[in-house]
């Protein structure tokens, strides 16, 4: 890795974004094919932000800045690129830039690099490593995606359970150059090579030589199941406050670990993906193109539009009621508004709370009875709104009454089905993010139209 | 500290969740006043698993729980309580209690505890310290809320720029009681404390005495001012996969040091803001009461019912269209509802661009090129649809070409929306993610009637 320091950040909120006046000096010496510009502007960048600018300019501005650039593409860069423009700019590498590339990434950020290449890709690129890296890639590999095998390092710093502080000093001093570049605890083996407790680095060096290691070690320790999933990773190392934890097969031996800031991204990239799935995008972003967005949007829309077809079925019914009261038309959106909004609201706060496991079995009855309680207490509170409003607009007192009746029956059933019907999902395997959303909509909108037309027909007419 | 180890955690995805026989077990134990029980059912949990537990109880059971149990609440399990149910427990401490609790924790850790008391209680809390803790406390506390002063811990372990490894090894065995509990870096600093680097424990622990700390600090480093917003933080700690950094105050000398688990903590409550904003729920978990709740909804549930009535405005401007005509009334959420979704789909990848700045100056005219483009494609696809279905349906083809046009229109206005909206309310200094929503449904809400019953009105009476 070559030097690199972050400028001094200024305060307020853009402290770390990427300056505007960066981008257009770079344009100007893209288009004149001044390198020498090029390698300054670049020079002071981190690799994280020189993948952000990489995936916020243009494509054939990406190509040339690439080959324009002296400093080159090196493999913690391309790791830290975003899956759709890492996939185009390996497509145009040499052999050359690639081998330099990966050889210096420790082998989770090769695993990150190739586990979403094509097969054929993939090979190419392995085919650069070192025969050992090449094994502990290849390893990594064989375990599920997005598990806990796929993230971790296979790089360990080990010590047998006997040790003391000297030995394993003496142990680190002699093998500089098989220590990983981060590392923040010693892991205790048993003579089966099963880890059984983690001594931080703090403690040895704060230690005398003769001490134990298997008195310093950690109160807490966790070991984590290398085909456990990512989610359930990242969960334990915000629960616990982990910094790195031992891996294991299912025999219980060590074979890897996996470090906080890992786990960081992960939890990041999860808490990403139920928002977007929660609003019906799965795995947009702004990097995709055209095609890619139309593609990862459209079945949503289909979705949504079965169901409002759905509820224009309801309103059918009233054809006969809406034509002679007129009025009826005009509010009834504002019912299945109100609820669809209400009911995404606990939807929302269900979905959070499942996801962080602090809505379960032991508590689903009282948030289900608290939901239907705010449901009836804001559905009373709009109800008198909307019927002054119903009043004072159509100067009708039953309009008035109907939309107020209308507005609780809904207003309840959005709080219930908020709660239900992520909580129905997740009891079924299903990501309780997706889907819930178009599910609690559906629910309003048929209930708000035929609760607001149906008692509005029977009443009014 | 007490010694606490994690249960061998099962595979599959509720690894770490709390099983539903405890609260079976633990509620019969509290029924039965059966102290012992809970105190065997309560000792192998984590704090951060008893905290969970007491949030998920009703409050009856919490206190009683609390009386029972002879583990005691310690100041871990405290500082790991979700804020509301925090506060009242705090109510029922006994000062001995609270003493006990306070005294074990880090600075940072106590700073969480009492930044949200009133005046009075944080005084009583802080009465409990030792006063070098207390003056630490203090100053966190002078930062603004959610900076980086308010987040950090101030005891660091650093040391004298000239300083060799074998130096530092002395001084920390020298003074092991001095020591935070975790820490991962040593901070080098200038005679007048600034931090000029930071050098992992791996590598001093790795390197021979005689080696200068100066020679082998870390090619990253980024302090971080004392004043900077804490998201700011996360995001760098995020960005530059830093494990930990200083803090410096205004004249860039060291004040304290920020860890990734406290970055980690800060992001994943950031995350979770902004779903919450995005759904219109402010601060709401599902442990909150129901009072809690209605005063968190009931605001953004009245902004909405202002745009719902706004599009009703729209609609009377059409009444008689509709009363001569009335699949108008029939169809016309169908067009409103596919903009709503198409606009919360541009919004959220949008919002979520902003917040990991990956939407900036400088890709905010493609970004709004794409949407356009996907909006008239996405539009184009179900205009024909439902052309098709206005003509099966109502057996009227220039209602389907009424129903097809406003779909393009509204779908392409939902697509420009959903992003110019909440990058002109960053531009305003406006969270993106706070209204966002509301804007964007207005509008297409507003655009899908107008088109729709405007074209209607004209074509087919």
């Amino acid at each position: 890795m070559e030097a690199e320091e972050i400028h001094e950040p200024d305060e307020g909120s853009d402290a770390y974004a990427l300056k505007p006046e960066l981008f257009a000096e770079l344009r100007a010496a893209l288009e004149a094919g001044d390198a020498e510009t090029i390698d300054r502007l670049m020079e002071p960048l981190h690799a994280a932000d020189i993948a952000d600018l990489l995936e916020q300019i243009e494509p054939w501005e990406r190509r040339e800045l690439i080959e324009l650039w002296h400093g080159g593409l090196d493999g913690e860069i391309l790791s830290e690129i975003e899956d759709n423009t890492r996939e185009e700019i390996l497509g145009y590498l040499s052999p050359e830039q690639l081998t330099l590339a990966v050889r210096e990434l420790e082998s989770d950020d090769v695993v990150d690099l190739v586990e979403y290449l094509d097969d054929k890709q993939q090979e190419a690129v392995l085919d650069y490593l070192e025969p050992l890296d090449r094994v502990a890639v290849e390893t990594a590999l064989s375990y599920p995606e997005e598990s806990a095998g796929r993230l971790m390092q296979v790089e360990t710093v080990r010590a047998p359970q006997h040790w003391s502080v000297g030995e394993m000093i003496d142990f680190l001093r002699a093998h500089p150059e098989n220590l990983p570049e981060q590392f923040y605890h010693v892991i205790l083996v048993d003579p089966r090579m099963k880890p059984v407790g983690n001594v931080t680095l703090g403690r040895i060096m704060s230690s005398k030589r003769s001490v134990k290691l298997w008195d310093i070690k950690e109160d807490i320790f966790v070991t984590i199941p290398a085909t456990q999933d990512e989610g359930e990773v990242a969960y334990a190392f915000n629960q616990y406050h982990l910094i790195s934890a031992p891996v294991v097969d299912e025999d219980g031996r060590l074979v890897g670990v996996v470090t906080i800031d890992d786990a960081m991204i992960v939890l990041s990239e999860e808490n990403e993906e139920d928002l977007l799935l929660l609003a019906g995008v799965g795995e947009n972003t702004v990097s995709d193109k055209v095609s890619a967005t139309v593609r990862r949007r459209l079945p949503w829309l289909a979705v949504n539009l079965v169901t409002a077809i759905l509820a224009s079925l309801v309103i059918a019914i009233f054809e006969e009621a809406i034509a002679g009261y007129v009025a009826l038309a005009v509010l009834m959106p504002i019912v299945a508004s109100m609820g669809g909004n209400a009911g995404t609201q606990s939807l929302t706060v269900a979905v959070r709370a499942i996801a962080t496991k602090d809505l379960t079995g032991s508590n689903v009855l009282r948030v289900i009875r608290r939901e239907t309680m705010v449901g009836l207490i804001n559905g009373a509170a709009f109800a008198i709104v909307m019927g002054i409003v119903g009043i004072v607009w159509f100067g009708s007192p039953m309009l008035g009454v109907v939309i107020a009746i209308a507005m609780v029956i809904n207003l309840v059933v959005a709080g219930l089905a908020g709660t239900v019907i992520p909580v129905a999902l997740e009891k079924m395997g299903v990501d309780p993010a997706l889907a819930s959303g178009t599910f609690v909509t559906t629910v309003t909108d048929v209930v708000g139209f035929f609760a607001f037309l149906g008692i509005g027909a029977a009443v009014l007419l």
